[in-house]
């Protein structure tokens, strides 16, 4: 197994788990399996091809590379079929969320700033590839998106992206480096998760 | 009328039901002429434009090709000014609305395989191409898609994408087999239709 | 200052503008910190990344050029710490979006044609590089868009864009023309406004 096969690898873990929670989120509002599989399939992919379509690398890999949609159907159909046995495992699921979302906004910042994104863009780019999925599930199931509301989600992704945008122009950005960084956005997810930490909201 | 003639008209015929479905839920929701006609565009063309970004043909058809967003506005203010008179159109409608499905799928499908995608992006390309004018029409009107949420209607899209699919990789696929494959997929949504099809809703 | 100064003050405006009005909902709508700034974002942007995306100019400016983010971003923090203040500020911020509005219209109209779009197709884009924003607002904070529910907003962008059209086709676009061009496109929605224009809503 090479380092590009662990990455695929690693890449398809988070495609599953985001499928999974779009899934889950489109059993609650009662979907019949073609919905539940498709809302699977945006939750996964929706922010790398969003990504992609950005930073114009046509066709997206969601469409260009079968093992990402195969993945996110299988494990929306998985949650369709087992869920009433999934409600015990929330604990395991936030975590893999959490490891999904370090995952993407490396690869994904990392992509833009490889197709010549500048610093800043290349940050929101990574950041919108972790959170887009999340995004487009909510508004497909007719809620206003979670991540806007509360919670310490899209910061952390945001702060990755900078931490990998610095380490890639200060020139210090091997495997290694990229690695860690997907495991202190995962780290500080979890963190925030487990003290309740949260943006503030407007005074009235 | 050579047959590229033929398959512009029957691709203007698609978008002109599909306006006209997206222009019906505009006046249900008491949107002004623009919001029908508007909702009505994007219902008929959203699919296409989806399509098109995703295989890297910009601009999209329904930008370049002034006869697409001419025919899908015109036909969202024929039902602005005459949809008191429609409902008796139910029938009707509802064949071509299958006919659009029908035709959007295998054009959708085709120009997929012809960008270049692999066989299992060019089907999910194909039938987004068919479901997405309507999917954009809901979220617009405020609703959660209904092709999320029962019947036979996404899934005849993706057996014809895959008929189709096949159909190319093996090598017969000239005009008369794509007409007959979008005749199948019309003749499946029709049954489904009338036989009340639906997919499965996960047990609670 | 050079006139290309001047234009890029002037979108910089309309972009602050436009994240100020997606940060006032996404507060009325209780989002976090996060939730306001991205949603204010996303307002001053999301026409101009539709845009981008249309007429394949990849990366987005919005992207491509840090200013225009810091831009968005800052505006809606500001909107975000003072907006008990703001209320008073009713008129001006009403002044400030048609001067928005007027602006993205022959910016984006400009863009497609000078991409290459056909007449109808660029006063598309032009008129959705005006309303994308607010579209978008309006679905992430969970409404009906407005600008397809009444007043006279989009219309007035879709004349403006014709205008700036015909002017291009017949050669007579200096920028002094474009310039009066904007001003009668935020013109005539101060008129809507104040008269109280509205597009007709379907009979019952």
């Amino acid at each position: 197994m090479t380092s590009g096969d662990g990455l695929l690898a690693a890449d398809l873990i988070g495609v599953a788990v985001f499928a999974a929670s779009g899934a889950s989120a489109g059993i609650a509002k009662r979907l019949d399996l073609f919905g539940v599989a498709f809302v699977g399939f945006v939750a996964a992919l929706g922010g790398g091809i969003l990504r992609d379509l950005v930073i114009g690398s046509v066709p997206p890999l969601a469409f260009a590379d079968w093992r990402y949609a195969v993945t996110a159907v299988a494990a929306a159909l998985l949650v369709f079929w087992l869920h009433p046995q999934l409600t015990r495992w929330r604990r395991p699921v936030l975590l893999l969320d959490a490891s999904g979302l370090g995952l993407f906004t490396v690869t994904g910042t990392i992509k833009a700033l490889d197709a010549g994104v500048p610093p800043v863009g290349a940050c929101l780019i990574g950041m919108l590839t972790a959170i887009g999925g999340g995004l487009a599930r909510d508004l497909l199931t007719g809620e206003i998106p979670v991540v806007l509301q509360r919670d310490f989600y899209a910061l952390a992704a945001l702060s990755g992206a900078i931490l990998v945008t610095i380490l890639r122009e200060t020139g210090i950005a091997d495997p290694l480096s990229m690695g860690v960084s997907a495991l202190l956005i995962t780290g500080v997810r979890l963190v925030a998760l487990y003290r309740r930490w949260s943006a503030p909201v407007a005074a009235p």
